[in-house]
């Protein structure tokens, strides 16, 4: 028996790609026929994980297979995001294989047995996840040992650094670069494009990336977009910043610790928060885009991410510890999260709170006003750009004399013009019942209102909440508005909202 | 606004079921249209994790979306394991929700979060992986803390508890139910019904249930299908052993705590053999079955699961301890797992080692014999047939004068009637290229050689090794067989084979 060092593939791993419009979200799925050659004699079965390269692009995905006249034994349909991971053109080959030994996997079973991750260990762990090569039952081991055997300062400063490293890191010809970053998102809370007006207006670096949606009805980036465009490539981001100092665009166009993302994406599934990973989750993603002096805000809330203040103070230690290493100054803000913010929930109906406030408008929403100026003023004294005591002062004076609201308008014209949101085409009124006083609001629920009213593909849509908890109603009184841009939404979220009880009165 | 206590779900969420011959092995998994009206009002997104509901059964699965014609808006595709779960027919109406919240998932973020788990909260989790509810990340979730925080051994006693009643539990008219078990396979290594062939000869009850083959070329199953037949239900099976006092029969006509199916699934895809898992697995799949008095064989060896003694006295220790809990009496004999047992690989080629051996056949494998006296031996003992010290004679002698093979055949007849194991057509000789002294034997390959020949669909395929380590051989010495039923299987097998340095020679 001769004994050839050829690897186990052969030339007949070839297969036709074929576009079958499955959605599958971020999981990567491909189908074959159960009976054709590849997989007899390559030995795969329904559920496998196979390598799939096309060019020098590979992904790891999960393999099903169907026995039927549907495809042909030569080829290979593609889940919508393999076919993005992959880029492929119809009938293009695509050549399936074996993944290789996922070598690192033994490193999360001996964590799982007591031993600790060094920095090589660390590294190369977060390196295969970014390859893919984990399917999400290996990230839910690996998240799920890092939080029940918390990861002591050296492990976390080491997953923190890998997640970095296994992305873009943006550098900035500045020495000080601001940021900001709230935990837990409260509904509404769109403090982040008031703050990158203000704290350039004085004069500051603030480049900042903002997500879209997963799950809410509205992320930062999908806001902005309906003032202004944000899906500025890495060059087109640099031109804003050198001409005005800031910007609010989609992280989309720049990798900046994708790890993060696919460990969120399973977390969340899981629905588990665990600190570790939070503190290597915020401070990856902002060492990575170049900042060097971060204010964060910690909302402290019965249903907020951190529920008490022992919480907070623990997640702080941590935050510091692993900031200091990365040379980031941080000041922490721990804020009342009892509450949502501002009035819209939906991308034009936030963006609207935000006009109203830069504007100065009589009925601006006021605790969207003060939380901004908060954390500007604290970006402002931690950079030193204002006495300490004053930053808050300073913030406040950019908008009481249009300075910020000058700004914003700038960096909307440099990001490709500004523009003033969309209006729903359709409206609901939810009125109140009975009189008494406001005694509970289901944000959860609310949520769903208005996704369900097309929230955040339709951009005008969502819903205003015209009441706040206490107040007190007269039946009749209308509590909140539902916008849609078609009968159909407007009647699902309409529909919904009748049967639940979203508001409490007592 | 009024607050009606309707349950969120409304009447038109019903979809007419599609079979499209989909497998993607044990997950569950549907696909609808992205624009039917359901996942609009609902709110379903891909990825989704969905309630279906026809007649009184109810599966939960994994929504995937299409934006095509190949499903119709009204209809909803089903994988073939959701298919066999639900028992539906195509067009049957099922009705799709959202699945009700599960409160154990909590549970097991507690003990991530250090709590131990009690038994009503054990038996809480344990519920709700019966019934479907946890995705494979939540298994492994589950998984992953049990490995990493070790279960003292009054939860190891709660799991057990909450896996047996999780199933069916099987009673027997005798105090004394004997059983064995071998954990993690050495290739070869099918002792079960020669053990059962021989206590039952001397008047020992034992009703065996075995498993079929996963990932594996031969389960114990399979091994005895090429006998007589193995799929009977519990009636059938309770005749056979009132006539005979022993059955070797396939597993799946019984739901012998199905949960440790469901754990051991996912266990395998995050190759994690943790301890405490193994000692419920086991138990709870004896105890389910009724037995009174059980042998254990733990081979220890660098490939086996178990790596050192060390760990396989850590391991009886607990296994004791959970034993006694539930009155099982218990012996564990720690053997030899560094070289694989018998000839043959692949279920009627493996049926051809049982018959030499119980026909004392000049060439028998004796290390195949030698296990399965001493696991008889140990067995005899233990239920007080045989004095110590006396058990491995009073074994050996039923194989010595045939009463081992009277009974064995006796049994096969009771379960519909004795069969020769089929050839295969085809055969093909792997000679050594060089003369020297054989090194090492990959047995991964070896088995996924008796695979690609199509073991074990087709039962006749596989392999016979001719050769241990250790051996001398001359240049042309036919190392192993291999054994197929048709020619392009045959050539896969073989490809492989010779591209793949399976056996080492120095």
């Amino acid at each position: 028996m001769r004994h050839h060092d050829r690897p186990e593939e052969s030339n007949g791993n070839n297969l036709r790609a074929r576009r079958v419009a499955l959605d599958t979200h971020d999981q990567l799925v491909v189908i074959t026929r159960r009976d054709s050659p590849v997989c007899r004699s390559e030995g795969f079965s329904a559920h496998a994980r196979v390598r799939l390269q096309t060019g020098d692009r590979r992904i790891i995905a999960t393999l099903y297979q169907i026995d039927s006249e549907l495809l042909a034994l030569d080829e290979i349909a593609l889940s919508e995001s393999a076919w993005e991971r992959l880029q492929v053109n119809e009938g293009d080959l695509v050549h399936i294989a074996h993944p290789q030994p996922l070598d690192s996997l033994g490193l999360v079973r001996g964590r799982i047995y007591g031993k600790s991750l060094g920095r090589e260990e660390m590294h190369q762990i977060i390196a295969d996840i970014s390859a893919g090569r984990y399917a999400d039952i290996h990230l839910s081991m690996f998240l799920t040992v890092m939080a029940a055997r918390v990861p002591d300062d050296d492990e976390l400063i080491h997953l923190t650094e890998a997640m970095i490293n296994a992305g873009d890191r943006l550098r900035w010809p500045r020495d000080i670069i601001a940021d900001k970053h709230s935990v837990g998102g409260l509904p509404g809370n769109r403090t982040t494009p008031l703050v990158v007006a203000m704290v350039t207006a004085c004069g500051l670096w603030m480049p900042k990336t903002s997500s879209r949606a997963i799950t809410s009805p509205a992320g930062t980036a999908d806001t902005m977009e309906t003032l202004a465009p944000v899906d500025l490539d890495l060059d087109q981001m640099r031109a804003v910043i050198e001409k005005e100092g800031g910007c609010v665009a989609w992280g989309g166009a720049v990798r900046l610790s994708p790890v993060d993302d696919m460990l969120i994406r399973v977390a969340r599934l899981m629905d588990l928060d665990a600190e570790g990973q939070m503190v290597a989750s915020v401070l990856s993603k902002k060492v990575a885009a170049g900042a060097t002096h971060l204010v964060l805000d910690i909302p402290v809330g019965p249903t907020a991410k951190v529920r008490s203040s022992e919480e907070a103070e623990e997640l702080s230690r941590r935050l510091h510890s692993v900031a200091e290493a990365f040379d980031l100054k941080l000041r922490i803000l721990i804020t009342d999260g009892s509450e949502p913010v501002g009035r819209g929930i939906g991308p034009a109906l936030e963006a609207r709170d935000l006009l109203a406030v830069l504007r100065n408008d009589a009925d601006q929403p006021a605790d969207l006003r003060r939380r901004a100026v908060r954390l500007a003023g604290a970006l402002l004294e931690l950079t030193g750009t204002a006495e300490q005591g004053c930053g808050e002062e300073m913030a406040e004076s950019t908008l009481t004399d249009g300075r910020a609201w000058t700004k914003f308008q700038a960096i909307c014209a440099a990001q490709g013009g500004l523009r003033e949101p969309p209006l729903a085409a359709r409206r609901h009124e939810m009125a109140a019942s009975d009189a008494g006083e406001i005694v509970s609001i289901d944000n959860r629920r609310l949520a769903r209102v208005a996704k369900l009213a097309g929230a955040p593909g339709a951009a005008a849509a969502g819903l205003e909440i015209h009441v706040k908890l206490g107040d007190h109603v007269d039946a009749g009184k209308v509590l909140y508005t539902i916008h849609a841009e078609t009968a159909g939404e407007l009647n699902y979220a309409r529909e919904f909202a009748e049967t639940n009880g979203i508001i409490k009165i007592a």
